[in-house]
């Protein structure tokens, strides 16, 4: 398996200065994200705070992105890294039923906007996950919830549905959904996920479900989450001015890493977290 | 006199996305520097690292900085910040003859590139100086040198040559040079500036000056000599992650602050260092 040199978790602003800064140093870099860059970005109305660009719409900036990553030749994986563990050397990325092996990591995941449902933390690990393709195994012949926050949750739950004795799916956007015909799509609003040592239903705006597991598929899961033992705090990963978290090799740029919210912000935190990686590395051989 | 809501000192990369961003929540700012820029910026043969534009010379990556500013009517203040002190309430800028008051202040000077002369920390005070026109009355009927590191030198140089006795002129650049008849020039490397008590000479890597006083004109002067009382480690002004510095009210930004020295990075920088002004500016309402 290759092992990446750094990887960079994350295609907004920050993600994006750190992977030209990495691979102007010559690293062997791979960038997690979306070809779409950032959901945030593009629904922009307006920016005028990015030193260089006046009066542009986020679709315009974010244009301007995309021509340098793709002049300079660089690909984005678009696959969900759903868990990085710090193996010493090296860090192991677990993507659904991939892993990948990287030097060094860079966190530019964005903040978590969506709120949980009620219960849903209480219950995380007892029916509630964030990786329907992960334990889908765990539900064969039960009934799971989905509740998807973007058009990827539908392939999860199209995959859930082939071993689940029944998939609902509850979509938290608009939009036309690709969803296998054995899967019941619900309107309803979740308002609480119940269950007493393990999830037994869920309460709706209207009526209520019982289900065996619950899915929530959100754009990010929380960086405590994604790399167990990061610092964390109110949400934010807790770094120094060189980016550096409290994992050796792991640096992190941009909202993850708290205020203010904003683009230049992230860009610049980005290219600290990328020299910093590739110090970091030089310092190893 | 007007007192300004912020003053931001420096109009490199951090300096203007500072200025744009507190004119964007609204405040009544003045920026301090030149309307050349970044001399440093101008330099530079290719910039690849800044997210948004690739493959751009130094020139042109600053045209769209100059652009931007424009756009927002923001115009350059061409004077040079001699000292600014803490008022308590706010901060007093001494601008040679003239002073500025300001609620809160953005440093965003650069790094001091040019090395000091052998001799010139030692005697600072005791015959050198860094202001001509704010000392130029001590020199009365004496013989002053003055070492000019930029053209803005000139006019320093033909406003002490009106008091003192004998003016020479040692430019650290080339061009065309603007000055009196009377001011005489020398094409020489000064070496040393000596002294037991005071300045008594210069040495050159040919033949020797005997002085009264040696003003030594360079972009920019430390922080610590700017402003009394800052709290400054290895030359670089220290700052938590909100760009506040031990100084309430007092911010800084760019690479005044610290490596690595790149432009978004100090962009970056600067709008945090704006937002945080904008805050402590509300918490005093």
């Amino acid at each position: 398996m290759d092992r990446y040199d750094i990887a960079v978790i994350g295609t907004g602003a920050a993600g994006l200065s750190a992977v030209i800064n990495a691979k102007i140093r010559n690293k062997n870099v791979i960038i997690f994200g979306t070809k779409e860059l950032s959901s945030k970005l593009s629904k922009a109305p307006k920016i005028n705070n990015y030193l260089g660009f006046y009066d542009l719409t986020g679709n315009e900036l974010k244009a301007n992105f995309q021509k340098h990553i793709e002049e300079m030749e660089i690909s984005i994986t678009e696959e969900k890294v759903n868990n990085i563990y710090a193996m010493g050397e090296y860090f192991a990325l677990m993507v659904n039923e991939k892993m990948y092996e990287a030097k060094s990591i860079i966190l530019a995941t964005g903040v978590e906007y969506t709120k949980p449902i009620s219960g849903e933390e209480r219950l995380l690990g007892k029916g509630v996950g964030y990786c329907a393709t992960c334990d889908a195994p765990l539900y064969k012949g039960k009934i799971v919830c989905i509740i998807g926050y973007n058009k990827e949750a539908e392939e999860e739950a199209n995959y859930v549905s082939e071993l689940a004795a029944k998939v609902y799916y509850i979509p938290m956007y608009k939009g036309a959904y690709d969803l296998k015909e054995n899967i019941e799509m619900l309107n309803k609003k979740p308002l609480e996920i119940v269950g007493n040592k393990k999830v037994e239903k869920i309460l709706f705006d209207q009526g209520e479900l019982i289900t065996d597991g619950v899915f929530v598929l959100k754009d990010s899961i929380s960086p405590s989450q994604l790399v167990p033992g990061l610092d964390v705090s109110e949400n934010h990963i807790m770094v120094n001015r060189l980016m550096q978290t409290n994992i050796d090799g792991c640096f992190a740029a941009g909202d993850c890493v708290g205020k203010p919210y904003q683009y230049i912000k992230a860009a610049g935190e980005g290219q600290v977290a990328a020299l910093s990686a590739v110090a970091y590395l030089d310092s190893k051989k």
